[in-house]
């Protein structure tokens, strides 16, 4: 099938080896992990190896995680975390806030509204404003959510400095015996791919992670916990997950999560050198256009995959569909928000106008992109950009 | 590989149809749902055929059902229910109060104990005590929730009846003018192999699905929600499931799931005939033991492959550990509380005494089981049982 995938934000394909690892776990090793025989006792031995290799990833251990249904989940269990701080909080003792950066998924906004909170704002990049973030860091802020990189500009949040920040504010607390946590949480969706990880180092309390953006299976996500955050369980039963996640674990899920992370190790650096030429081709082919192209994010920081681009007055929409025509595929914004047709607040954070909102196209290279079918998708694009600068002039 | 597994209702192997259906969603139909170019919306179309699959074969459509990540968070989502009666509900007016069976699962009762609940006494077989189901049902009760079958005894409940109860107990509370909704939930975890459902004909509001105990994948379920019922969203984000769930969809679970009640579909009847004679099999063999066995659940309401029975005196994880040394894999009791090690709640209950309770085995039948190897199974039970009453007595 010809097809040029350029859509690796929203959905990648689950890989041959990944696949392979999974599916003996679907059939002759179908047990349930909790039941007492030798078979099902080895598929639970099989279930905790595969959350060690997956903590491993970013440098924790299997009993910090907690496999969920997705990364959504996971950052909704995150959020949990804020409950505890509710229920220990002193009489009259002001409610505890969240902050959360205005750019963050519609997974972390959505909860984020259950609560009492404030956005930090980005400038034009997409970058995390830290005076603004300093600023609201008040006693009263439980819980700081900003995620590694944005799904739609690929721009990569400061975390370990925004850590520094809270670790300041953290012991600024106490000497005014100020106990209540103030806890760090990342949305890592975007970007494990690409970037080396690690929570020490990073200083994050929680960690969402998805497996579905990294070659594996859709429905399969992680939340790391650090010692002594307390989460609210929500999915009561069986007891699974440490009593934070009941229910029969998607076994052949994590074991395809785990592969997925293997197969990314130590590959990251490589896959980054990769992409950034290739992002350069394909820019290099945008310029040439009728309309000239406005990159989007922060040339900097930025996942070397990503290539969000405005082309300012024509129809991002109407691009799209002609280019899936030519059976090239990218989206507008996130794959949830674009399908329900709202302007993407991403885009209205960094100021972008109207006219470049509209405009917008998010491309982001993965796995299933080479040079030849980068340079293709450059021209196909360059070529639909005039064609439809040329119908609306 | 020569085993035997009589543990059907802890897990079931994902078949070959099943799992050639769900790959093509792994692999080149990776496309993320709400993408918006052609591929991505005909995997959509394709979710949603699945879904409407899932719903038609217990008699309702797609959109009455949510796409969960398992019977437990199906279960928990059914529970959000009762929240929007708490919400609705008139000053100083009684608090909502839940009934649940003394024998749900746990993740019904863990779920419940978030409530004001009581439970509904059962008989020694495990049939629900209609008598005591009217006592307690009271003006304040805004749900009921009664498995289909229980998972340990295979007793199924007579759903239908119960909800003519409830639907009686509406009229007289409409006649007094309270309005707040009553609702019946009911955890078909077990049983949708064997029983012909349909939830107009049930009668049921919410009904959990599970398919994992069906040969479907682990990690996908399904709440099916009546119109009128409004549940609470707990996972925020994109929007998915009409907003009761978000997160990107599961789509090869999802058509896993529908695959595999296609394959049980207008099989039903077969199937009953077929365990019921292995399960006569198994009797006769066991009858034949030096410990009387003692037959448990409810003879003429019991699911057809569900083969519950107690040696009273013997201890039957010395059992299960004997019998796993020669390849025959059943449990105690339900597989999560299994692992725990606390006796069953569901045989005491019932009113077992202490060593029927300690003595218990659950025998569940299914696609792994024939005429030969369950007569080799009774036949290394029975030798198992003896051996373990020789060495005790």
């Amino acid at each position: 099938m010809f097809m040029i995938y350029l859509d690796h934000a929203a959905a990648t394909p689950v890989s041959e080896k990944v696949l392979s690892a999974m599916i003996p776990f679907m059939t002759e090793s179908f047990f349930n992990p909790s039941s007492p025989y030798l078979p099902a006792t080895k598929v639970r031995a099989k279930y905790e190896t595969a959350k060690n290799q997956i903590a491993n990833f970013i440098g924790a251990k299997g009993n910090d995680l907690v496999i969920t249904s997705g990364a959504t989940e996971a950052n909704f269990l995150a959020f949990t975390s804020v409950n505890d701080v509710i229920r220990a909080r002193v009489e009259n003792a002001p409610k505890p806030r969240i902050l959360v950066l205005e750019t963050e998924h519609a997974s972390v906004l959505e909860n984020a509204k259950n609560y009492d909170f404030e956005v930090i704002r980005v400038d034009k990049t997409g970058l995390i404003d830290l005076n603004d973030l300093k600023q609201k860091l008040t006693d009263d802020v439980a819980l700081v959510s900003v995620s590694l990189a944005n799904n739609e500009l690929g721009t990569i949040q400061p975390l370990a400095e925004i850590a520094e920040i809270l670790r300041g504010k953290r012991f600024e607390r106490l000497k005014k015996g100020i106990t209540a946590p103030l806890l760090l949480h990342s949305d890592a969706s975007q970007g494990l791919a690409l970037i080396d990880l690690n929570v020490a180092r990073l200083g994050v309390d929680l960690l969402t992670l998805n497996a579905a953006k990294i070659g594996g299976p859709k429905g399969v996500g992680a939340l790391y916990v650090a010692h002594g955050v307390r989460l609210k369980p929500y999915i009561n039963g069986g007891g699974q997950e440490r009593g934070l996640r009941s229910g029969t674990e998607n076994v052949a899920g994590a074991i395809g999560f785990a592969k997925a992370l293997e197969l990314l190790n130590g590959h990251q650096s490589a896959k980054r050198k990769k992409y950034l030429h290739l992002v350069e081709i394909l820019k290099q082919e945008l310029k040439s256009a009728k309309v000239e192209p406005l990159f989007l994010g922060n040339k900097k920081h930025q996942l070397a995959n990503f290539c969000p681009v405005s082309f300012p007055g024509l129809d991002a929409e109407r691009l799209i569909f002609a280019l899936e025509d030519r059976e090239v595929y990218l989206s507008t914004g996130a794959a949830c928000s674009a399908s329900k047709g709202e302007p993407s607040h991403v885009l209205r954070a960094i100021g972008l106008t109207d006219d470049e909102i509209k405009g917008s196209l998010r491309i982001s290279l993965g796995i299933l992109n080479d040079e030849e079918n980068i340079r293709e998708a450059g021209k196909i694009i360059r070529e639909e950009v005039d064609r439809e600068y040329e119908r609306t002039k």
